[in-house]
């Protein structure tokens, strides 16, 4: 075991990384230095403070991550329109990152020489943290209690903390059926109850969205205004980064928008099954779509959407600090200059539906040439025979080579 | 002008291709061979015989091509989960190769040295219509009246249809607000009131299915059950591909499912807007994903993910018939070799909701991996540390490099 | 015919592109800008101030474009290590775009509405033109003489020329066995006595180069010193883009190295049989892949190799003014940050030979971990199980479902 | 330590497999079968039988597996092209699978439980050997003895091997200074003496072909006939696969062809500089590229292109059993049923040049449509005028809206 002198845990306040708290100092000997962030998951962060006080932590951070979170990682991935496997929108993914920074930072500032995370062994958030620190700090000292202990079961992990007289919830005694983890983007959902991939999980579950069928009977709509790809007003009225989608959020969740139920497949070699609830990623992913498509070149659009998944990829295997991600980030943020406009969409039970789309600078749409009406020579039939010609000679070529 | 002996003209019976057929005769004083295809447009082809009979045609080909085109067509376009700039499904174009297979076959049955279509000289559809025919047969000729004559208003056709006395209904007279074109995957509107893609269309417009705010509030459950990557059967009743697309489509029009307002890239190099129903096809692309989830290894499908969006333009782009299609075609087959199962979706108000999978044969989904439990030793925790380490490797070593 | 006011033409002032400046004035009677530019070619361009001159110009436009041709095209299009179809170095491509540029420019400087040039209508340089006059200045009239006039022979070029009083050298009557291009950064050869793939070129086509047969039997070594991917000395001495071109390609054409015999894939839809020397470039691409191999980030590396052959096809094809090169060289360029430091090879007889090459400065090669002896703790061979553990997972899933 | 009955080592009855197949013995106290086998390394194998026998071995398995090796894995992967980081031929990593394969085979016949190879913990190839294990037997147990043992330097498993009484011959004593592996498509060398990239390798270390300035001052010329992307006859003489690649290698050695030195990046996370001979690889990819560069289709070369670096990388890294790697091969070998015919190359002084090709049955050269003469109307000029106009479109229209 590494000698360590003192680590940076990101610590909840919650039960888990109470015992990995105490785990820590009993095993490694080593001071702890907490770290506490509020990126959007919807708990107090501020009782986190007496918490670690209890366990002796003299150095203690608490700080609200929202803007920076919302500004500059979750809007620079939808600036990519990205997507997991065809549906997944990265919301934890997406989080690790700036964690796993800030950590990184902590340490240097208060002379740490290690870092700590309550994923487990099995999952894609070890892997997110770890590359990340690793990326920042190379010979930074990680510590994955999870990996390393022998609290190997539910069970083991409650007898440990009641020995070490941490507090324990009747609700964390039962145990929750789901991993849940949240942020300004989404909540997930894994694990035990969930399993079984044929089984749809209970209506009870989700937490920020009801049922499309209880979603209001009346739809509502919503005017989306970007500037180069980024959301800047909703309705009219400029928000914040973290305003946009604490809103959209709450309009979605209202309108029982963008829940998902699918299985995944992770970094780390297994399938998992995992349900999500993203409302205001959802509504961002279609009406950034809408913009682009009157205001992005198409072979511009088409290079975005042929590098999407690789992109989509690193960020979800965790390499959001790696160099070939922010190479690509350049690019993809190079392509949004154009990107300003605004979107209408329309909010019903489930649905989002883009129902309009324009930009005063910058669309590409032009009405003259598009018309099936007479475009008085603005674009000239008889080039579409040769387009079509040249385009085919080395099929003609080809099959002329074959009849002979 | 091309000395043409004899032509095979796409003919609906429509208007249009009446006033083509006409000109075709006046024009270049050749023979026309009349091909009306069902590919499940929702319109009556016997009547075109009698129509082609009054210009007094003697080769007349009319043909049930459903089963052929969902499943020699449709279906393969769905095994790559296929959307062309993120949303579009490709209904039109996914129906043009097989017409202009069929066309070159007829040429070839009659002895015919051309082939003539209905396409404007504004769209994707020539180039699919020619891409396809000149691939097949290099040394065909194509007429595409649209592009050569003079009749470049609806009012100058009319009257040269009047002229020529070819009946004019009614509603032809008034004209359509939109170019209208469906087959069994969809129906598409472009054009005219659809110009302004600020403007969303008027709810009268949408022909196949209701709104969801008309459908009904009552959720449906549907079995979808696959071999190969295809369709066999629905709620355990085995149906043949094109019942299968016509089955998905009642239920999804029925259910508000499948409407799509978009701007699109066009071939010919402009942006175009244009809306779609494609209730059964959406249906399709989310159970597909759903069994692909299960069955598919990891890489296979990344590999799939990455190379679909230039499937998608190959089809979007008229090259159903190139080489490099073909081969793409291949590997994408080769892959639903182990996609078998079963998918469970809920259809409710525009929703399509995944919520159940699973695969008796084939599922990559491995319970006592993914657990959350104790996995006995399935999983070794420990290996995740070596993972993530080598992983990191290059990133620590440039970092290390920054900092020295 | 459009009406035309004044065209700007590229102009050689040899025997052909005098007889369209001759054939521009008398076909669209207008006024007609001529613009002469170094970029290599090895010919004087001065001559053509007089020649231009006795057709009554006016407007003369005479550049040395060397410096600006290396450092803003060539640079930058081997900083990605562009070649297209495997082999070509895009000598001809990748002048096209700085000659369509300035005769955009200049036509905004003299108010002419038209440019032109002698590419004839059956291969790439018409494409390039032309897109990038489109590019820049999208209301531009383009005239192509080669795809108007009925001079469609040499015969008919040579009367032609005759009767308005050009001028004709002896070897412009016989006619070249090939047609040729040259610029700082290679010669092509194409046609005539070359349209048979099965059959070598003469040995007396060449220019630049000595035949590896005819090279030195003593080699020569060369230290290459590279800034942010671009060559700036040679053997300690400081150069500029065009004199480090113009050293490599003497030290290259010496040694017998750069010749190539291909058959391409034109834009325009055939193949077609090129000959090239690029003497300098040949050296480059091998050395900018050393200096590169110990200086950029393996992800980074993979993925411009994915991108090249797309980049590569783009330079090809004309596309240099689009915006999708432009993002895409936001990205190679911002690779380059880190690629400093020398090469040294070894030139002999056709071989470039990379014998050394090191960096200072950036190197990510680091002994102590690639080291066979004991590398003292640097890498824990044990982290190697973990990683192959993982990365096995999918396929053993797969294999123990396949088996069980 | 895992509990073993009987293990299949890959052995070649050096020094340091002979130390492992005693420490095995020792140290899992398990029955060890052993697997010699000849791809053409150019050592006998027969002498391993009596070394096994030594040990007491006795399940003995000696085979030439030279012309399934060529057959089955170097002639597929030279259908693509295939080179790793713009250079390396991948020699080594190519052999890896089959070997994986066969002890695999060897262990399913034998009932062993296990299998063992001797690389090491920092190299790439432990990993191509495991992942083919894996892959193929996922439940196998793998001894990988250099993670495992404390014989950490050479001064170790000398003392080991002393104590052992294995003899060492006096070579092996001194140490090489170079780590080699060969193969009938190279030998590379890595390590030691070539740890400084910046240093050339002495002249003494190539083993299969001279420097060119050895080399012959006469050329030497080649016909080499292709049958669906494979050689099948040089200078017609029909070879077997193994045959033509040892002639290849006899040839290229001879005229100083294949050397290369590079700096690659190992799939475990360092950079490495390794030296490899290819000489018989280095001609064929030349001549597979030229063979190919009349017969494949445009698109379908440069969709081979676009895939090449991530077959390479598949390879390289271990992925030969993987579904992907077996996917992208169904897709390669699929577009070579058009290459056929013969490509003429001189080989002399390390060049390799192609100075014909032709093929009787699938040229898609036409120098009808090529020629710069007069083509008697196969290509109409005009075409391109169109062609170029559309391509342009959507750059004129935003580059009007940007002036606008």
């Amino acid at each position: 075991m590494d000698k360590i002198k003192k680590t940076v845990l990101a610590f909840s306040g919650g039960l888990d990384t109470s015992v990995i708290l105490k785990w820590l100092q009993d095993t490694y000997q080593c001071e702890v230095v907490t770290f506490t962030a509020d990126i959007g998951q919807g708990e107090e962060i501020e009782p986190a403070r007496a918490k670690a006080k209890q366990f002796g932590i003299k150095e203690i951070f608490i700080e609200d991550l929202r803007e920076e979170f919302v500004r500059d990682y979750v809007f620079p991935m939808f600036r990519a329109n990205t997507v997991y496997e065809g549906e997944y929108l990265l919301g934890t993914s997406i989080a690790r990152p700036l964690i796993a920074k800030r950590q990184i930072e902590i340490a240097r500032a208060t002379g740490a020489d290690a870092v700590s995370h309550g994923a487990t062994g099995k999952g894609n958030d070890q892997v997110r943290f770890e590359l990340g620190y690793y990326a920042l700090q190379p010979d930074i000292h990680v510590i994955a209690p999870w990996r390393e202990w022998d609290l190997t079961s539910r069970e083991k992990l409650l007898i440990y903390a009641e020995k070490q007289g941490i507090p324990i919830e009747m609700k964390q005694k039962q145990g929750s059926p789901y991993s849940m983890d949240a942020n300004l983007l989404h909540i997930s959902y894994e694990g035990r109850a969930l399993e079984d991939p044929a089984q749809a999980p209970e209506e009870s579950m989700w937490r920020w969205s009801v049922a499309p069928e209880a979603a209001p009977d009346e739809p509502e709509y919503l005017d989306i205004e970007y500037e180069h790809g980024d959301i800047v007003a909703l309705n009219g009225e400029k928000l914040s980064p973290a305003a946009v989608l604490a809103k959209l959020n709450q309009l979605g969740g209202k309108h029982g928008i963008g829940r998902l139920d699918l299985v995944e497949n992770r970094y780390v070699g297994m399938k998992s099954r995992g349900c999500y609830e993203t409302p205001g990623g959802t509504i961002m992913l279609r009406a950034h779509r809408a913009i682009e498509s009157i205001t992005l070149d198409r072979e511009v659009a088409h290079l975005k959407d042929d590098l999407m998944p690789r992109y989509a990829a690193l960020i979800y295997n965790g390499y959001w600090w790696s160099p070939e991600r922010k190479l690509l980030q350049t690019m993809i943020d190079g392509s949004q200059t154009s990107v300003n406009g605004w979107v209408r969409v329309k909010l019903y039970k489930g649905n989002v539906m883009v129902i309009g789309r324009d930009s005063k600078t910058d669309s590409l749409f032009d009405p003259n040439i598009a018309t099936f009406e007479d475009d008085e020579g603005a674009y000239n039939h008889a080039d579409a025979a040769g387009f079509i010609k040249l385009n085919a000679l080395r099929m003609r070529i080809a099959q002329a080579r074959r009849n002979s």
